[in-house]
């Protein structure tokens, strides 16, 4: 385990009762990450000194470095830095130059210095104040080994503000900090997190034993394997890390999407563009959303040509000219009507590549041999249509979220490979090829 | 102080890392508040079954109901279940029904059940296992005395779904929660924050003097207004908070489109089946996102005909009847093709009521005259052709988000008036019904 951990505290009663979405955690956790920081816990607390006092104490009796947000402004209520001077075993005293250069400020801004104010002037006694430009609360720094405190303001933008311009060049300087944390991700569609899991685990040390750790994320059918090293030097860290993705990318192959943060969609868009593939969908169960995951990615309007939501059955006879033997011999949702649809929109569209769905999203609708889940999809191709049947889990919102991107995926592969992929998703439960 | 007191915890190295932003503590520590608990902290920690273990313990000998998440997935590093059994000095036991129901479940999706997902249905002896229909990790509860642990999935919709099924149901029986908070708030689109502040701030009292307490949140373009009351009986609660409802929609009359917990998509899906208007659309720079929204409501399939996502300029002419020369003329994001695009899709359709849009996305494509954030609309109704002009801010996805969202609210105010709104949001910049 690294020797440098940290905790991650907000103060304040809006956020520990759930009026205010605390961000600021998640972006110091991510800031300390890459100086080399473990991140031991965060911690929201309310705006009460005795426990602001004995939970500053616990985590600087841990050894722990804690960066603190919120409570530091004049009112009442902001208890923050008498806190952190009890916790220290300090005395709050006044930084003169701040509280001049705060009555400096309010005199630019032509206003009176308010009553009370002086108190956003004051640290404990020996900590580094340290100055925010973003606002009038000045913040403080002191270290004690490799424990420690740094207090900022809560309001996102000046805490980002103080981080960027003072508290972090002062930590670096100050912790004499030459290694930092460096990662790498890759991710994947198609399989589930424990078969992910199952195929890659011997890829993903703990941190223990080897310099390279790994993990797996989920962020529901996206599964993320990431990798970080601490490190002197990026090159360095990134060829260590490069064995596990080559590994991870030859047992899992085109299952990985992408390196980095990028979304499928995003992977999608960018092959069908590079290989001069235009697109059309018929979109029935999804209801668009084929569609509008490909257009969030700018130069989309370079491969998409048109999606075609027909929604309705007329829709499906008037714009793909679905037989309406068809419709009533096998229904919407059936082989016969996604081969019927993709052939319809290839043929309007004129584009290389063309996708079809149909099925049942729910919560109502589900008959016989056919219930709510039930899809049907299809893939048009250089003139070949290949059609899958699955079956979804999971409520209207997340079976149109998966069937939207198990659509995406087929389209991915087809672009990859120059030929439809046999299945495009582990939710396949037969593939048909005629 | 209030005699119940809870913590919030979440469990998950991303977490803790800061890559993933942790929104379930906040919508929980609402939860709590609303069920009268007192929350002391909120705490993100790593998986690491020993700090688990003693931070668990610390909690639960504070005397705090402790409600957890993340960390019961089947993985190795899933390390909830075996800290809670060990902080309550409990054996983890095999729930047999568990069990059988998550064989039943693998065997309906027709797949394998995974090697090793017995453990997600385990719990501590003696806790009650909560059934999870969101997903395969079964969820438990303990209490002792005020205190007690109550464990959830780390996926917000999950968790989510979990509590409001079974685990609040659960707290109020078990707790014997015979005075609780109860809400109420109405849902407001068209109208800046600040505008419908300086409109109903009078209506939101902060509870000191009043046994109401009013709050304004904002969801995006979405303004809710909230009133809480403290009491036993909901209906009390429900005739205190009547009056402000009351006010406050006669103040913003039909910027307020639902009460409760209902999406815009859902109000205008639900008004447009109700006035039996059938829907159709044309869309091109929300690329399908009118027509997924609409279609992420059951009951859709009553409404919308079809989207036409015309994306390309040739499927404008194609599908929709654009003439050449008006995109030569006045390009595709003009009033001249909007308003084309709508009279094309409702003569295309047969639809009673249509909606067209194109606009500029960015981050490129904005020109003289028409920059990034440009966007026209136009609505059909009765034969008639509606056009507005607009500017949106923000970047491509907030762009779509609230272009969509602002199409729906022109089907909805028409709808609900039998005629079109002067403009459907204030971002309107100007008003054009020829």
């Amino acid at each position: 385990m690294n020797s440098r951990r940290a905790a991650v505290l907000s103060i304040g009663n809006e956020v520990v009762q759930g009026f205010l979405l605390n961000t600021n955690s998640q972006w110091l956790a991510r800031e300390l990450g890459d100086l080399g920081f473990d991140v031991a816990y965060h911690l929201c607390l309310l705006d009460r000194e005795e426990e602001l006092v004995w939970r500053l104490k616990a985590a600087l009796d841990e050894g722990l470095f804690v960066v603190a947000t919120g409570g530091i402004g004049p009112t009442e209520d902001d208890r923050t830095r008498h806190a952190a001077a009890k916790a220290l075993g300090l005395e709050l005293v006044l930084d003169h130059e701040a509280l001049h250069d705060l009555h400096e400020r309010y005199s630019q801004m032509g206003r009176a210095f308010p009553k009370g104010s002086e108190i956003q002037c004051m640290a404990p006694k020996g900590a580094t104040t340290i100055r925010n430009a973003f606002g009038t609360a000045s913040c403080f720094y002191l270290r004690r080994g490799q424990a420690g405190i740094c207090v900022m303001p809560g309001v996102p933008r000046e805490m980002k503000g103080v981080w960027a311009e003072e508290m972090r060049p002062k930590i670096i300087d100050d912790f004499g900090l030459n290694e930092r944390f460096f990662a790498r991700e890759i991710k994947c569609f198609g399989l589930p997190e424990s078969e992910i899991d199952n195929r890659v685990k011997h890829l993903l040390p703990d941190g223990g034993k080897s310099p390279v750790e790994g993990a797996i994320l989920v962020d529901d059918a996206v599964i993320r394997l990431r990798w970080r090293v601490l490190t002197r030097s990026e090159e360095g860290a990134a060829a260590l890390i490069q064995p596990f993705i080559d590994e991870a990318r030859n047992i899992l192959g085109d299952v990985v999407f992408a390196e980095g943060d990028v979304s499928l969609e995003s992977t999608t868009v960018n092959l069908l563009r590079e290989r001069k593939l235009r697109v059309a969908c018929a979109e029935s169960c999804t209801g668009g959303m084929i569609a509008h995951l490909l257009t969030q990615v700018p130069g989309a309007s370079e491969t998409l040509i048109e999606s075609a939501v027909t929604y309705s059955n007329d829709a499906k006879l008037r714009r793909l000219g679905v037989k309406r033997e068809t419709l009533e011999n096998h229904g919407a949702v059936s082989e016969a009507c996604v081969r019927e649809m993709v052939a319809g929109i290839a043929r309007e569209s004129g584009a290389e590549l063309c996708v079809s769905v149909s099925g049942i999203a729910g919560p109502t609708g589900g008959v016989d041999g056919k219930p709510v889940g039930t899809v049907w999809m299809a893939l048009w191709f250089k003139g070949q249509v290949h059609a899958w049947h699955m079956r979804m889990p999971g409520e209207r919102e997340v079976f149109k979220w998966r069937v939207a991107r198990t659509a995406l995926n087929a389209l991915r592969l087809t672009a990859l490979h120059g030929k439809p992929p046999e299945r495009p998703t582990f939710h396949v439960t037969t593939v048909d090829a005629k």
